[in-house]
């Protein structure tokens, strides 16, 4: 008999009818024999009206007492997920994080799973109930509620995978899968039927939005089999598994993109050694996290040093840069919020060569500026303007995905 | 250094500006020097929210599983009261009813205090922390969450004062204290400064809203001092006490009354020994708590027995009462939506001879018939039309709290 976890996000149990179709779905699961561990989410909204009250009365409220309000968000749809699940005849009992426990570090807001006590939920199964654990959250070496920062069910749900060794996670959410790139931009995308954990921790980092790096990661760690699925339809979405030598048959698995960085660059720094090193250290001092990093050969003895950070953290990096710029004597500094990172991800990479060349000819064919580029074994990032973004999309899709040629654009 | 135990209700924390405000209170008394541990209930109507989500799923909704997503409203409340604390300055933590722990029976929605842990508050008060105490809830020896039943952030209250040997537990509510009688309905009506925990009791039983009547028991019990009193002002409230012999040199301390009961009549019940007894076994097998019991003695070998049960059980009394009528053949059952319960309670009826009289003589001379009669010691309660409560309880209070002369209305 197979052994399930089930997560649900916050818009699969949104409303009492939503959270009365998950408990269908489940029952249909049991009924086929299905031994299931399910994970919920708050309910759409719920997280964000509790945050609010936090920062109604502060702007800087205690991240433990943040925690204890938030964490409230899945105790709630588990405890209603629980008796929608009973009122179907399904026998069910709903655990918060600190009732598995699910033991996590002190890191309030933002936590990471250390260990999970098996035993209890165990027990539960061997029951026969339906186990319904709070995503999101767990319980601190001291005792106090701890939550792992958005999209953290999917860490729960794959953690809980790991721990009681289950067959398979299934992630549910509102789109039928993992598509080779945003469906709202690219009318032919496609859903990917199987991808690897290293192709889906470059798509979920350079933009793609159905699962969280963090939980992905945690996945291939463990080798736990992830199933991203429509909570709506019965469809097969995309499978997330270990890599093997059939997929590095297709190049290109997905185009991503992302429009929430800001470049910030230092003009004419003195080519000396240690300045990087300076200025990124003082970034990381601030817990300011960068993305891309460019330095170039220099010339007449000086360089220019470009990163790009998320939007949020722009204003306080510039502040830092200014100040190590003039610190070291550099010629300034510049920024452009107006930019978009584009990437093309896939394993068939590493084997088929040619495929930076054609992404920059595609990109120059259609009339686009590169202002930056990063590359690793399986994915490339252009820097361009973010006025181009759906248009490179559209044309690396076709000419990748479709394998179709690209109209050049004068 | 005193140590005070001071309660909120859902309106003291009904809004953000309302917990700004507790914050503020609990802050003077901090600067006053005193060791502060809160007990906070959930923001007023949120109770009432998250029941009325499970009854949406489920008429019988589990109550495992009830409490699981009740008791969230304090959590969130204790969190915020916090954030609101820290925000002027004042180092606090917040303690949900596991965290404490409470321990409690596994009797869910309506779970008693077995024990309090007291060490980790203890710790925290000693680091000059103020202690917020997640009211109404705690931890079932299987590690579930339980909730003590309505008013039950009372009862947390008073045993925290218990468990901490407070100086004091006061009762923050929207009213200044305990009055002689509804002030809603009697303009004169006093605040009580003092009155004994026996008394209390029965004005909680006898429809006195203040406070809960199992926590008042409690403080008896361990000899709490309590202290109600309003949340929007400084000014002295209710003390409730030991008794003393100068409480006796009052007759009557208030008058109550009650408005949600219904009485049941099982008419011409032959009077043999056991009927009485079947007929409220049905009813205490069934659940139903019955309130007053009246049975007379019998004229040529039948008798009448009337009770009172609470509105909301009353179908389903007369039901059994149906039942248990044929099977004995009795003549009938009656019933009686429209009756009111009214109730003078003082320390001093034990030594003040003839209020009995007085009560029947007042509502005789105001026209007012009454159904039955029940007494103890320190209280009479009658039974009359609903119609003429508020007339017998405006009466009443003039003649023993008032100590006019009632006049007669022909």
């Amino acid at each position: 008999m197979s052994l399930v976890v089930k997560k649900f996000g916050g818009t699969s149990v949104g409303s009492i009818e939503r959270i009365k179709n998950v408990a269908k779905r489940v029952k249909e699961a049991v009924d086929k024999g299905e031994k299931v561990v399910v994970v919920s989410s708050a309910m759409s909204g719920e997280t964000d009206r509790l945050l609010s009250l936090a920062y109604e009365i502060s702007n800087r409220p205690d991240p433990r007492e943040v925690d204890q309000v938030v964490s409230t968000g899945e105790q709630v749809a588990i405890g209603l997920l629980s008796i929608a699940l009973q009122e179907l005849g399904v026998s069910a009992i709903s655990f918060t994080g600190w009732q598995v426990p699910i033991e996590t570090d002190s890191v309030h807001t933002k936590a990471r799973i250390t260990h999970i006590k098996k035993e209890r939920i165990l027990e539960e199964i061997e029951k026969g109930k339906v186990v319904i654990v709070a995503g999101f959250q767990g319980i601190s070496p001291k005792g106090d509620i701890t939550t792992l920062g958005r999209g953290g069910s999917d860490t729960t749900a794959v953690a809980l995978a790991a721990a009681l060794n289950a067959d398979v996670c299934e992630i549910y959410t509102d789109v039928p899968g993992v598509f080779t790139a945003d469906p709202r931009i690219v009318d032919d995308a496609r859903k990917i039927p199987v991808i690897s954990y290293e192709e889906m921790m470059e798509m979920a980092s350079l933009g793609s939005k159905v699962m969280q790096i963090r939980s992905v990661e945690f996945a291939a760690k463990y080798g736990v089999k992830i199933h991203v699925r429509s909570s709506f339809s019965d469809e097969d979405g995309t499978w997330i598994v270990e890599e093997n030598e059939d997929m590095e048959k297709v190049a290109v698995r997905g185009i991503s993109h992302e429009l929430k960085e800001s470049r910030i660059t230092v003009v004419k720094v003195p080519d000396k050694p240690g300045i990087a090193a300076k200025l990124f250290k003082a970034l990381g001092d601030n817990n300011i996290v960068v993305d891309m990093i460019v330095q170039n050969v220099s010339h007449e003895g000086f360089t220019d040093i470009s990163f790009t950070v998320n939007k949020t953290d722009a204003d306080f990096a510039e502040d830092i840069a200014r100040e190590v710029a003039e610190e070291v004597g550099a010629g300034g500094v510049e920024r452009n919020d107006k930019i978009a990172k584009i990437s093309v991800v896939g394993l068939g990479m590493k084997t088929h060569a040619g495929t930076a060349g054609k992404m920059f000819e595609v990109l120059h064919k259609i009339g686009v500026n590169i202002y930056a580029i990063s590359t690793s074994e399986i994915k490339i990032s252009c820097l361009i303007d973010e006025k181009y973004a759906e248009l490179a999309v559209r044309a690396l899709h076709e000419a990748f995905i479709e394998d179709k040629d690209v109209m050049v654009i004068d």
